[in-house]
């Protein structure tokens, strides 16, 4: 009911209704007031994050000890939903860099394409128009920052996997932006070119760990690289809430007076989609909460500031609830320290005992959950062996994206236990078409209300552009 | 964008971005005009509707002879989204009795509760409260109409599956409603009880055929019924459309100078849920569609009618896309003409050949899927004649929900057709946890705007109610 309150400045009066007392809204609509073109624009992605996502993250954070279930930042700022479709007319499954670029450029593409048409041909984006109208520009991502979301804001190819090409076009076709965060040394330091250093040449200072993101002096450009290709899962990453620490250096960087205009990414969300594994995707989300709670405040002291949030796409095809079983029970997934992926590393590398596993779960497995891991464990590693000295390969090995390893198996086996403790279900490794939540918050929010396609979220932040 | 330019009275302008032009909104916010409590409320569940429904149905009934993928009603026309977890705390997973029960009394209940609480103590309903005031009331579903959804506005018992005493109550506790269309003869016409004469006796209209719809008079209020328990699939019933029908007809006798309220269900697309049966689940998310089509019009002549739709769960865990493949492909489901259900009971009747099989299915076979129905055929009866002759029963025969028949075994087959290949996947038979969409429309619609809990939407009504 607040939401409402706030966006129409309704007058409120108390009644009572079955046992629960509430505020509701009267008939007695005031003007809302009239407020200015934001200022700076922030435009969040949950990479994957469809609706499933939101939802599940309520029921994970949900204290068991109070009578009901608490409200999420998402559940504060909820205004709508976007389509996702992208345009290889008519599939209706979008990639990453085809939702990307429908976000960024108000186009639908083919999948694959960053920020080009159809045609291959090169389509202008939010950020390069903010950028062409005297604003900053910045980037804070926890995949590398030549991944397809940031790449189809900041860049132009043709297949969003070209990550040298894209890479190197952030210094070679002029730079975009003033601030980027994220991960990328195997993209930005090469043996053919260190890009790193020329971004550096070319006035930006550059950070590598997340310790200088609160002392590194704002009189300059940033560039802050902190993982190989995208940074640690949340989990397992020395914070937690890196994206939020990134977000907070970036505001302050950014802040000028002529505006800003920052793209935000919580990139792994759909990567734990892709491995179906729910106990990442919790992690991954939190980071994202935690993101929206700093830039719930943020907006509050800045009112001139326009955040809107959706997702590309839902990954994996996450049901919370599956075989006919009505219970879905994070309560597990309230306790895990790590990621099922840390697990697995550390699992492979021992003989795997109760106590050692119940404390790298930081739940108590049942019997059969630890035989199970030692089964998997053991036959795979035999399989492998008999591979190995008949010349016969297992059926099952030689996939790249899923190959037949110990490690691998034990993965599977961990997210396995996981999703039967929690009852979560997921139908594939692959994205879905089903609409995502839109939030909004600060100046103009309630533009985003209701339904609308991707491609109209990026228009109306190219109207809001222009009428600055 | 034009929703929120009749929702806001926004001033427009047309600019250009991309190489598309399009309406957007500036900053001169109107007042919002002054509008009265509704005179009339039309509350509709479409049952089991989850967020992936509303998002297949855009795709199913897409032109792909357009560029552009059609709108539908249900776009124009969202405003929110609702959570709908139970109260058996801490589970999240609810069944149609208790969300039923908290999207008409305002109150967390446990799954199976029709309208009581956790201790069993009938709750009011905003159908009885409707009537206290001097309102008319009305169901129309397609389920019987002493179904979970409907009882929970019209009746109280502490289980859901008690049909003939819930069926009793509706004559025994008085009379609540005016109007009553849906199916139920096997609960209302028993050896022990007619409840139709009942019905009759206490004045109604009573009317057991669509034809008569039109014609029956409104100088009476009306019972009819149209099916043993649920009315037929909408795609094997003889008007495709039947709840529009129904729904035509209800406004028609309802209409009165205090006003009414109307709960309407679409109750079959959560069993189609059930059964994994995404072609069954479009059809009747087309004839609630064409409902909501003809409410579109209807609240335009009667501006003074509020309509608030929404889902009480998602059913089945379905998702658009599945197997790693980005793809859903609607395109068998727009030429299918029956349901699966319908083209199993024909095939169980014949030796299967392509010829007649594609006639079912409206469209082309491949060999492979042939040989699958043909198989399965043979298979399950010969096994069946096996547990016959020898006595020992198949272990998959005894479930008395999923038999297993030649009959329930080619049902299967064909949806496992169906749903390979359009890319539809599915987690359960049961109900998921994910947040479902709110839509609105006419008076006092912008008052579900934004995230909401299930009971929410009950004190808002109640609310309304009490301000008339």
């Amino acid at each position: 009911m607040n939401k409402i309150l706030i966006a129409l400045t309704i007058a409120g009066l108390t009644i009572s209704c079955g046992k629960e007392t509430q505020e509701v809204v009267t008939q007695e609509v005031q003007p809302a007031p009239v407020v200015s073109t934001p200022k700076n624009i922030i435009m969040i992605v949950g990479d994957g994050m469809g609706p499933t996502y939101t939802t599940a993250y309520r029921y994970f954070k949900d204290d068991p000890s109070t009578p009901r279930v608490e409200n999420t930042v998402f559940d504060r700022h909820l205004v709508g939903m976007s389509s996702t479709y992208p345009d290889t007319h008519h599939n209706y499954v979008t990639d990453s860099a085809a939702a990307a670029t429908a976000l960024s450029s108000a186009i639908k593409t083919y999948n694959g394409a960053v920020a080009v048409d159809m045609d291959k041909q090169n389509v202008e984006t939010v950020l390069e128009r903010a950028k062409s109208l005297g604003m900053k520009t910045g980037v804070v991502v926890t995949s590398q920052i030549n991944h397809a979301t940031p790449a189809s804001y900041l860049s132009h190819n043709d297949y969003r996997y070209n990550y040298n090409a894209i890479a190197d076009s952030y210094i070679d076709n002029g730079i975009q932006a003033d601030l980027y965060l994220g991960g990328g040394w195997k993209f930005f330091i090469r043996e053919d070119r260190n890009l790193v250093e020329e971004f550096e040449d070319n006035g930006f200072n550059y950070i590598d760990s997340y310790q200088l993101l609160d002392s590194v002096s704002t009189d300059k450009p940033l560039l802050g690289l902190f993982g190989d290709k995208g940074l640690p899962w949340a989990l397992d990453d020395t914070n937690k809430h890196r994206l939020s620490a990134m977000t907070k250096t970036a505001t302050k960087h950014l802040e000028n007076e002529d505006g800003y205009f920052l793209l935000i990414e919580g990139s792994q969300i759909d990567w734990a989609g892709h491995s179906n594994d729910i106990a990442s995707a919790m992690g991954e989300m939190d980071d994202l909460a935690k993101t929206l709670e700093y830039l719930e405040t943020y907006v509050k002291e800045h009112p001139d500031t326009l955040v809107v949030i959706t997702a590309d796409h839902s990954t994996g095809g996450v049901t919370l609830g599956v075989d006919g079983v009505f219970q879905w029970d994070p309560k597990v997934l309230r306790t895990m320290k790590q990621s099922p992926n840390s697990i697995a590393n550390l699992l492979e590398k021992v003989d795997i005992t109760t106590e050692y596993a119940n404390s790298l779960f930081n739940f108590e497995l049942t019997d059969e959950e630890i035989s199970k891991l030692i089964t998997v464990k053991n036959d795979t590693a035999t399989a492998i062996k008999i591979a190995e000295v008949t010349g016969i390969e297992d059926a099952r090995s030689g996939k790249e994206y899923d190959p037949f390893t110990v490690n691998n198996e034990l993965y599977k086996a961990i997210k396995e236990v996981i999703n039967a403790r929690t009852f979560t279900g997921w139908t594939s490794s692959g994205h879905t078409a089903a609409d995502v939540p839109v939030f909004a918050m600060g100046n103009n929010k309630a533009l985003f209300n209701g339904y609308q396609d991707n491609t109209d979220i990026a228009k109306k932040i190219f109207t809001l552009l222009d009428n600055k």
